[in-house]
């Protein structure tokens, strides 16, 4: 069964928990990392979390043999953390910041300060084009009460509307990354239905590493087994998906994943599994294309499909409007705090200025706390200025995404019923007067 | 000559200037743009500077019988301004925010609060799938010596990435909006040379508008002659460009710009003047497609404008490295600041605990100024750490588009050289110990 032309590429891709002075063993996981590298000679390496640029040069200086070509994406103010490692040329990058990632101010999870994106390469392999893209999403660290959960399903969103529109010219596309999401998690699904994306942990023929595929294990050290509760076993985060095109087919022939630990080494790589899966390329057969035409069977499932996404996209839809609801209820507290600290400091000046201005010299009010009162009044103020900026922001990007899924929604709806576009121009000439705009055409 | 088949798109860009209370008469010049919108019925308006969503929604309530769809793209704080009407429906869209856009500190230019990008929306205009993008860049304040040029250049390189790999699906590509670029600025160069497009007031047959297509005029009541100098007539930073596809051919009929003033009204619409193209889309007729082989003449043409673009690149590549400089001299003096701040806040908490230990109840120094001075302390202490991170976030986004512009000149220089691409294996095996390993080789 196997195509004479078939190529095979081995893909790896690892998140390397590369934080110097607070990830343990970074220096020595590093060496082994990059010995195992070298030693397995994968054609593409996809790397998250090294943190410090400084690693990365050594890695490339390391494998400037087996992977000579490489590229580190920078964003943020110590990111992105991606970097990608391959055999073959690369001939152009790109990288999308997702618009949102956090809090600046909850700094011990660092997320926003590492500035999250997906970043692509695009790269021959043969005569074909790959293009290669590398993620890593915001990390959930509480799942009962995940405050992040909007801002990493607009990630989701963003990164499938960034694959889809930037692979229309690939024949082949990859994709790599701890997405910090489970299989089932909405952000999932909703990468994989609208993009197209095929897991190869659910697609591989042979399959070697741990039970269900899990990427995040208890028996890993590095991990704390309280964070996995209530997953005892682990959770599987990392991804290597991948979709070919109407001239390539893509087959997944083998995975797997370190199971832990590593042989003649005391510790792991990482705090996370690496995964390697071995990829084969095919081109399509001419008769295999001009079998196109549809069948009933292909345009059911195809309709199936089609519902399956609308449902998921009014799902994601949901989940940023609760991230708008709380979105909005922090601008408006920051807004309280911030009058507040100006009709403290307004009132202050008044109680100062009057009895100067009644009394002459006389002051009652201590000089020492009016300047403490007055400096507190002032920090205050700046800080909800700045939160009240931040949290607008916010807004417009949820804003933002959610216009953009209400579109989408009415655009895949629109599909669904078989293409029969009204025109618009008879039902939506005269809009109530006084109505929302936006509730004329739901679409828009 | 005109095929049977054509189709014909009358495409209109342009800046509102839509900044209440601060630009003049924007209400009845909002007024004055809807109502010659919906006389005119062009199939795609795309707008800039519509700074209030109110604008964009009565806008959006007046344009229903002639613009059924539309989209309003939202970023930064109060932007991002560009909205989208088309009488063809809008599938999808998606939005890119660049990641250079001034600073906040700039309040009075408030570039960096419209949150700049480039905007897409993908229509079909009959059978054919039109990728539409609307974008506004940085402005262009002081010519002589211009701060925001190395984040204009890094902004019209992100635009060219975007414009190039999202269109490879398209057949018919639209950009318009307000570059903030003369026509043969390095970045308008850039963008022009890299993508394809092509410029619809150079390319037209018939013109009616400004002399030299001149989208600022002196004549314009709302611009202030003096910022034209030494432009005395007028400058042209507003643009319709276009490209076809293998499948599509097209063409621009005719294009047409305000000239100032508006019949039967008292002032323009805007201070820029406002741009229609009218577009001819045509299909490429099976033997013209056929004629793919390349002549001679046809190669030596191509690698003309490959040499051509390797320049352009590496200008831009030197400008960013100029704003990488300046950047990094910011960052500089802000960590000095802070560090001076910090020393100032150590000696007066010095100076003020000394006497206390040494002499007990005794304080010489002044309560009031020692709260003073420690206010003034963390005031700067806590600008410079604001600042420090920005200009770290600055440096990381230059650093990213030199390196991208470093790999992509190495990829065209291959292309170049008629991909004689050698086998990197043995030339770099051993990369000299000790050297830069980003100097092993150039091209990554």
């Amino acid at each position: 069964m196997v195509n004479t032309d078939s190529v095979s590429v081995r893909v790896f891709s690892l998140n390397c928990w590369g934080i110097h002075y607070l990830s343990k063993h970074c220096s020595e996981r590093y060496a082994m990392i990059g010995d195992a590298l070298s030693k397995e000679e994968h054609d593409i390496v996809l790397l998250q979390e090294v943190w410090s640029e400084k690693d990365y040069h050594s890695l490339k200086k390391k494998l400037a043999c087996t992977h000579p070509h490489s590229h580190y994406f920078k964003s943020g103010v110590i990111g992105s953390g991606m970097a990608i490692f391959s055999k073959h040329r690369i001939h152009d990058t790109f990288l999308y910041r997702y618009s949102l990632n956090g809090y600046p101010y909850m700094a011990h999870h660092g997320d926003w300060f590492g500035g999250k994106a997906v970043g692509m390469a695009v790269l021959n392999i043969g005569s074909l084009v790959a293009n290669v893209y590398v993620t890593h999403l915001h990390a959930e660290y509480c799942r009962e009460k995940d405050s992040y959960l909007p801002h990493r399903v607009v990630q989701a969103w963003e990164l499938q509307q960034f694959v889809r529109h930037t692979s229309a010219g690939a024949d082949v596309v990859i994709l790599g990354g701890d997405l910090n999401m489970h299989p089932q998690d909405l952000g999932n699904r909703l990468l994989r239905s609208y993009t197209g994306l095929r897991d190869a942990y659910l697609e591989t023929d042979v399959f070697d590493g741990c039970e269900n595929g899990i990427t995040l294990i208890a028996e890993n050290p590095f991990i704390n087994k309280r964070e996995l509760v209530p997953f005892e076993q682990g959770i599987r985060i990392d991804y290597i998906l991948f979709k070919g095109s109407s001239k390539t087919k893509i087959y997944c022939d083998s995975m797997s994943t370190t199971k832990g630990s590593v042989p003649d080494h005391p510790f792991p790589y990482s705090d996370h599994e690496a995964l390697t899966a071995v990829l084969r390329l095919e081109p399509h057969t001419p008769n295999e294309t001009g079998r196109g035409m549809q069948s009933k069977d292909q345009d059911s499932a195809a309709e199936k499909k089609l519902a399956e996404l609308v449902d998921i996209v009014t799902e994601a839809r949901t989940e940023v409007k609760v991230g708008l609801h709380c979105a909005e209820r922090m601008r408006y507290t920051v807004a309280r705090s911030g009058l507040m600290g100006l009709a403290l400091l307004v009132l202050e000046l008044a109680i100062a200025a009057v009895p100067w201005l009644a009394l002459g010299e006389e002051q009652p009010f201590p000089r020492v706390s009016f300047y403490l009162l007055a400096a507190l009044c002032f920090a205050i103020l700046l800080t909800a200025i700045l939160l009240y900026i931040f949290y607008t922001m916010e807004l417009k990007s949820l804003q933002g995404a959610e216009d953009q899924m209400r579109l989408a929604v009415g655009g895949l709806q629109e599909k669904l019923r078989g293409f029969p576009v009204a025109q618009p121009h008879n039902t939506q000439c005269r809009p109530p007067e006084g109505q929302d705009p936006s509730a004329v055409d739901p679409v828009e």
